[in-house]
């Protein structure tokens, strides 16, 4: 494994190509204007920019990092294979995508290879729950790599709030919603502060939960922090279903210890 | 408590002033990169910019944001007291802290009710244990407040790492070093990855913490994230006493429930 901070595989045969570095770079939550300057400079300058997405869209990234990305760049667009027809516990799904990651790194290895770096977009931070790992992971004992964190959704979120998400001694947890519900309890439990990602059906199992920890006061459902359509309600008035791109914020108290 | 999303307590009377708005604006973790387009365009529109700092320097968030700061533009540095002489355990030196934030508060909000918006410098994110709430929880029921969200000290720590900091159903722990033991052991207990803030003299306790729990393997000491001076190293390494605006980051597993 490369050492911490410089991610430099080993050294160069003279007369070869030097290999690109593989950048990923956070877009932040959805507004472009909570990118980061570096962010912009870095997808400017890069000569390949590369966004996984869906079928039939570019996706929230390219979106985001519109205004920096110039004609004369590579784009390549991972697109994520449509797999409906298989359930998301099946190996062969679980294959399907593994097989979708290897092409996507190979692709952008093609590009290192040659010596041109790639920026790989990614909502939010890269690091944090972020899709860059699917290349990083595979490339990185061959290719220096870098990270620009980003803005997360947790804190655009919580900014829309009354009330600041830490404060003082508080602790913070930060979950999945798609936990199962004692292992959910259990991360929740010692924190003052909480951010509950990837609601989607998890809705009436969080709310036994947070009922249980009688953390459901300090609750609210935030649904696409930082877009224009932004919601702000309590627990209480969330819907059945969330939507992709909402989460839950229970702030803290300030304890002092 | 205002509705949340807005900040905005009541009405105004015809022929009056308008209030000015109170905004905590992140700056971002030390490089002036890592800042937004956002804070930067808010903190160049503000007649009043405001920001914490020690007798004798003008602090890091004013840095952070010095290449956005106008000649024509309030600065309101709000210098804390200097309490050496006092314990920080005793009430005195409790009391005279937040009479200092009261004094603060209320320069503040003759800028607001002058019209004049204010625009707090605040390193990191406001609501991430930010000095903008000492100012915000006293001035919130009187004013419009917004937040503009930033890019955190652990993300910024996390970049510097060869494995992602949370991936697939990782939950994450943030902490503050200062936990007395068992606090500190139990608000980890669940985790898969952690970081922990505000090392200080406390890396002993948690250094024994993070044995018990067996994450000392994955423990990265990282000192001034996204300074120059960025040092990453095992904890191992980590020297007796941290010094400020260092911490840990435990990266997590990409465990999949």
């Amino acid at each position: 494994m490369s050492a911490p901070g410089t991610h430099e595989p080993g050294t160069i045969e003279p007369g070869t190509i030097e290999p690109g570095v593989l950048c990923g770079v956070g877009t932040g939550p959805g507004d472009p204007e909570l990118m980061t300057f570096r962010a912009a400079r870095r997808i400017g300058e890069a000569p390949v920019v590369a966004y996984f997405c869906k079928r039939g869209t570019t996706g929230q990234a390219r979106r985001i990092a519109d205004a920096h990305i110039r004609p004369g760049q590579i784009e390549e667009a991972l697109v994520y294979p449509v797999t409906n027809e298989i359930a998301h516990e099946e190996d062969s799904y679980r294959e399907r995508i593994e097989a979708f990651f290897d092409e996507a790194a190979a692709r952008l290895a093609t590009h290192l290879e040659a010596g041109r770096s790639v920026c790989v977009l990614n909502e939010g931070d890269p690091y944090f729950y972020g899709s860059f790992m699917h290349v990083h992971l595979r490339l990185r004992e061959r290719f220096r790599s870098e990270v620009v964190p980003g803005v997360i959704s947790p804190l655009a979120a919580a900014a829309q709030l009354p009330t600041p998400l830490v404060m003082r001694d508080d602790t913070l947890s930060i979950v999945p919603g798609t936990l199962p519900e004692a292992e959910l309890e259990a991360a929740l439990r010692p924190a003052q502060a909480a951010v509950i990602m990837k609601l989607g059906k998890q809705l009436p199992k969080i709310r036994r939960v947070l009922d249980r920890l009688g953390l459901s006061a300090r609750a609210w459902y935030i649904e696409r922090a930082s877009f224009d359509e932004e919601r702000v309600r309590p627990l209480a008035e969330a819907p059945e279903v969330a939507p992709y791109f909402s989460l839950l914020v229970i702030h803290g108290e300030g304890v002092r210890r």
